[in-house]
């Protein structure tokens, strides 16, 4: 490991390790559960459960374009079931676009596809560029990556988004937004995606 | 709902959702499925799981003291089990201290109490300031929200961390950093953890 600012973190032993299956897991919906017995050297087995699913991973892209001498970003709609369950008045949030990668799937092929999909953006692989490291966006429940990408996109040659053929998808809205009221909108409350705040910051970094 | 920037986002007809659990969840571990069939309007009805748990809401909190006329963060590792589960040969991140909120309790009674056992800093409820908006890091699965704080530490009056107990906390590590030392190895990808990047922004924008 290189540490490019010149401060290692303390490289930590790697932890003794020891996880067993706890019990079967019913892989028969959209998601899992493995309960594990998990043990750290010699120590007590202690009961973890993680989280799982086909497509562990998912994309998350940043499309922008100039307009008025401004840099812009293209968010997207996306009804929150979970929030629903929690009683929230409005499970709709504001998102930059994302989606899970299938298994084999390549990341960036991933974010072409997603950015037709939701965006109406039809683009090739090679014009996804990466949008800093890889993330683990809730790394104590499942092994989830985020790869975060941004791409330039014509705003004014997208096609209505196909979407996924999902009810959800079929929900979904476009609203194109200057990126420092994109990140106003984040400092106030009303963009509430943690992803999404993070990719904008970075995407701050490279049109400042 | 006040957009200070002035650029509303467009208001969502709130979607007419309707969630029944299409079987009975099995509430005995730590982490459960709930298992839904929604509807939107008058749509067909599709399955959708969502993740809970007993608590399901999270702080972050960010300490921070200046040193050498630089602002300090204190990282905390974690050895994060579902990273084992997918091979990564670095199970072990260094995060900013964070935890779950228990039923009942309010945010910044759970950053003042994960703080000290995490930390080693006793501090009162009232030294927990709100470091921003509160945000959703994975809305698609749980409805988790992540509340972010900050405090100022005295780092020479920190106490050995008594951990909450758990085989786990036993194994974890403190490490004082630069803030944007810290950046930088967010940047070089050396720290891998959403939340600890975007909680480190928001801190720098305090202390440019």
């Amino acid at each position: 490991v290189v540490f490019p600012s010149g401060v290692p973190l303390p490289r930590l032993p790697s932890p003794a390790l020891q996880a067993e299956s706890a019990a079967p897991s019913d892989r028969s919906g959209f998601l899992w559960l493995e309960r594990l017995k998990v043990r750290i050297g010699g120590g007590e087995p202690f009961a973890y459960d993680v989280v799982s699913r086909k497509a562990v991973d998912a994309v998350v892209i940043a499309p922008h374009f100039e307009r008025d001498g401004k840099r812009h970003v293209m968010l997207v709609s996306a009804i929150r079931v979970p929030l629903f369950t929690r009683g929230e008045a409005e499970p709709t949030l504001w998102e930059l676009p994302a989606g899970l990668v299938e298994p084999g799937e390549a990341y960036a092929s991933a974010a072409a596809r997603e950015l037709f999909e939701e965006v109406g953006a039809k683009l090739p692989e090679s014009a996804m560029l990466q949008l800093g490291p890889n993330m683990y966006p809730v790394p104590a429940m499942i092994a989830e990556i985020h790869s975060f990408f941004h791409v330039e996109i014509d705003p004014d040659a997208l096609v209505a988004p196909p979407g996924d053929a999902s009810a959800l998808e079929r929900e979904q809205r476009r609203f194109p937004i200057a990126l420092d009221e994109a990140l106003a909108l984040c400092a106030s409350g009303d963009i509430r995606d943690s992803k999404t705040e993070l990719a904008l910051r970075r995407l701050k970094d490279i049109f400042p």
